[in-house]
């Protein structure tokens, strides 16, 4: 059968191939930001075949195989693993173009030694040596974890989460990797919903105090990020679809907060204001604590309202905002800054129209002594192929320092998801070494590898750690 | 003289010539959304000569001669038809990068025989042999469209329309393209016009039965869509600026209906929830007769008064809209899905920026046994170019399933367009060759082509008619 | 040391570096629009040294060494001109893809024959080279402009402006370069600043009648027109976030305007109907004086509030305005258009995303004799770069007449910026002869040489002087 993820796998020339395999193969990697669950990690979880592996809460394959024409029964339904397993490997085939078709295959590359096409016609046998591997035990969560060199993992995490994976993990001293929590507190910018009074009361719970006002919030808040810190959070993670800025009194937010924990009765206006409140507070801290703040945006969720009420939410019915939301972030971030309470910042829109207003913005907010403090993260979500994180890196280069970037993460759910990495670095070598071939940069092998080192790992070590 | 368009027009390796010639070139013609007049078919016009052909009512090229500094009695003045086809070369030479040179050239070439530059030098010899050519009878509209392997030809027609034509052209046996009719209802959707009112009186005597309140007007657009589907309509064509979507009750329509045809003072706010109510019954009804409903949107036309008073609308005064439409859209598509009655659906965009936008909005809304349910129609009008197509075709597959696309239609007032779908297949063929060549998809040639002739032909076909 | 500028850079292929070599490279400069102090030509100023030519206004810089974490004193701070330049080479060396290394190795090779990399290694030798060739008195202001080939440059004046470095500079005859004045009325367009009333008066001052109506100020402003046009002047330029269109009878306008000068309650409201009226009546006066209008929009300027206060305004912190200017802007241009009052017009946007909505909008409004009567302008500020130049020279072959476009301008406060039109130059050829190389246009090298040298230069002189 003829090979199709070789080593030089998207290396169309010799300077890429050097820049790869001698500078940025064996780089290790910091994956500050996923959907891991700690506890699959904790308990070392192994898997019953390689349908649970890719199938189980892949919504991206969902969308795929949905826009095949496949019937809802063999994508979340119950047919049976192997049917579903078919069912995708028609849709693989058949998706030209699409980066699952190269996360699958350099997936079966890395850890079932399998180099050739997933097909109708290799299905079988592609079925077999994946579940006869993932049966022997070889691919359990650690030692996926180990051979992909993974020396730290961001987890994404409730305020009141009590992290007890996280500390279970730490417990083990035969595991090496770095597995931090993240402090996302989606519930508390939905002070809309109908569970957001209920959410104050757990989160009332995990303090052990009663929370009554606004600065009874934020005092629970600080506990909980005291708590995140101990356990070793370096960052937050927020999401929006579009970014709030509208300021109010103390005395309205605690209004609102009222409002909201009684009465429910929360409009728009209300909202935007509460959210600002809490964004301000809690950037303030986080650049107390050092964390990086990360900011997702440019997005609408369960665009379906029928599949919604049938398969849930993230479960691919997602899509681009077609709004701007750059002009309310700026706002933000220069209220941060000129109070010197800005944290860095990792900035993130679905929308790849956004790249050069954020890029520009990004350059707006420095800090002496930080390379690069509010970044433009790695091309996100929808955006995660060739041409999106090609055009993610020219824009960074065209409109501030490329080489400042703190690279790549996986945003995943799967721990087979680490072959994301080297899916951005053999791209980032060829798109560097396609610049130096036509005399854009000096061909100096160890500055740009320097570059490329930088990129995969060190920038990423230094702007979270260091 | 040198060869311009070679039988490897723009195919720059092995690989894209191949597919195109073994695979692509023969594929006939579903052209889908057109603006041809089916008159012009069912009489068999015969031209005057290339200057009525290619001037006479296309827009595109007098912006392009206007934009050349070219006196408007040299385009849509009273000049010779000569000297207007002087002005046009004198156009078509300086229009390096534009699509209207690729187009007039593949024309000349399939066509009339003419493979080398249209420029001043070659211009009268140009011009003798094309109205030779012409006067001989070999380019009757007919004999166009049996040259150019058109097996459909989708036109575009008022819900009043008698069909006369499509009856008449039904009737020539020696003709086999399917001339079917595309119910385009703007009329309806333009309820602040002054001739609305007239409008619903000659609907309603295309009906017979009076039109007093809007269960009646929807009653007589069931009629005219049976009656269009007799004439195996398969597809309805709509065009925006910004999509409408704003729910009122029935009472409250009813309302507005009547004062449409009475006192007609609409307001904006009134029009978008008629609009709204419309198009959400329109589209119920083409799901029910399994028609496809096209949707066109970010244009502003007619920009230019001063030209409008002159020439009237479609005369090359039209521009993109640089307002976002997207999020009207996705609530009209969820709220028709979520009661099953949502069609199959082809969106077009006139602003390119909304593509990933679109793309991640079609993976949306989907359809067990039915591939690329809802579509992103081909590169549309302004960006039926190079790079047009091409970033049509990598944001089809870096979102979603590109080999599910239904592929080109002309959407032209001219016979010559066939050519068109000639321009789009090379595109496609060098397009999948180079991603191909770069190691992105396995090299198997009848995979290859299969995608190839999908995009061309297969798709359309089972989309349309199957 | 490696040769980084070669005489081949960013030529590619054999006719690219044709098109270079023999049309673009020797074709005179009209740089007509720029922010050059008049001064400093009239005076022939001599400069310090290479900090002082690089880094004493050139905000550019100082955003890129921000980003690399550069402390501020070595920026706009009083560390020594020597540390600023050592802390700039190590951002240049780390900026890869930025044009920035682009324009300093372009400035090094043609103004000091250095066409190796500037980094810390050559940094003390370079430092040496280029003071030495400074203060040897061989690049004086005029030297400079004279070496560059530069026969007009249009400045940048405020309407009050006396214009008298413009005299001295006429009046040297053994200088031949065309330095003219250009129209910029920001303060006009700022009437909600607490300065407009003081303007008033100084602009009263600079007509000797006093401005008590909007009619006595549209006098005062001819008055001011018909000087800047007896000095040469060929354009004016605005600069806008948001283009405004809101029309307002002559009584409110003179109403607003009365309240500017006495009560200063000027609200948004208020200032668009202000500021659509002064467009209008502006473009009148320049379409009678066949003056060029340059409008810049699409820019947030001052975003970082901290630094405002620091370092003031043209500092590094504007950024790109992710908000749609487009449809004012139309309604603009048409409602001169109507009444044949437009002028010949360039626009700006700093959004990139705009490309094809203004070519689009472009080719509504031409008029006969003129070629390309209204401009999209070249690639501006933030997306100078390669990737910006190629997309704008894209955009205008896709949606128009490339061929007309009017070229390059440095915009630039340094002299050593007449290189910015030679990187322009080079990318202009390999941009063409790819697109000849695919096939794409008839390889005619005089016909391909015309185009070069009209867009370099004679399409300009014609636009702006013909």
């Amino acid at each position: 059968m003829e090979q199709l993820i070789t080593n030089d796998f998207l290396l169309q020339n010799d300077l890429a191939k050097t820049l790869f395999h001698n500078f940025a193969k064996d780089m290790p990697i910091i994956d500050y930001h996923c959907h891991i669950d700690p506890r699959e990690i904790a308990e070392d979880k192994n898997f019953e075949n390689i349908t649970e592996m890719w199938l189980k809460h892949d919504h991206y394959k969902w969308r795929l195989m949905r826009q095949n024409g496949i019937d809802e029964c063999l994508i979340t339904g119950d047919a049976s693993d192997y049917d579903k397993f078919i069912a995708f490997v028609k849709t693989l085939e058949a998706s030209f173009g699409n980066p699952i078709y190269h996360w699958s295959h350099l997936e079966l590359k890395n850890y079932f030694d399998i180099d050739y096409e997933l097909n109708s016609e290799t299905a079988d046998m592609v079925w077999n040596i994946c579940n006869e591997k993932i049966n022997s035990g070889k691919l359990s969560a650690k030692k996926i974890i180990k051979m992909s060199n993974v020396k730290c993992i961001g987890t994404t995490d409730d305020p009141i989460d009590d992290l007890k994976w996280h500390k279970m993990i730490k417990e083990d001293e035969t595991f090496s990797c770095n597995v931090i929590p993240t402090f996302r507190p989606d519930m508390l910018l939905n002070i809309t919903n109908e569970g957001f009074c209920e959410y104050i009361s757990k989160l009332s719970d995990s303090v052990s105090f009663s929370i009554n006002s606004f600065e009874e919030l934020k005092k629970a808040l600080i506990c909980r990020m005291d708590y995140f810190n101990k356990l070793g959070a370096k960052s937050s993670d927020h999401s929006f679809d579009i970014i709030p800025f509208s300021i109010a009194s103390d005395t309205e937010i605690n209004e609102i907060f009222l409002e909201a924990i009684t009465n429910h009765k929360i409009n728009s206006e209300m909202k935007e204001k509460f959210d600002t409140a809490i964004m301000l507070f809690l950037a303030k801290e986080y650049a107390k604590r050092n964390w990086v703040m990360q900011l997702h945006f440019g997005v609408t969720r369960n665009t379906n309202k029928k599949m919604f009420d049938r398969v849930g939410k993230d479960a691919g019915f997602d899509r681009i905002l077609s709004q701007v939301s750059i002009e309310n972030l700026a706002k933000l971030l220069d209220s941060l800054d000129k109070d010197d309470n800005l944290p860095k910042t990792v900035l993130y829109s679905l929308n790849p129209n956004d790249n050069a207003a954020i890029d520009t913005l990004c350059g707006c907010f420095n800090e002496a002594s930080v390379k690069g403090k509010v970044q433009h993260g790695a091309a996100w979500w929808f955006n995660d192929h060739i041409t999106g994180m090609r055009n993610h890196l020219e824009s960074l280069g065209n409109y501030g320092l490329m080489t400042s970037f703190v690279g790549m993460l996986t945003d995943s759910r799967s721990f087979l998801s680490y072959t994301r990495h080297e899916y951005f670095r053999r791209i980032l070598c060829q798109f560097i070494s396609e610049k130096v071939n036509k005399g854009e940069f000096v061909k100096d092998i160890n500055r740009l590898g320097k570059i490329v080192k930088d990129i995969s790992y060190d920038n990423t070590y230094k702007y979270f750690f260091g």
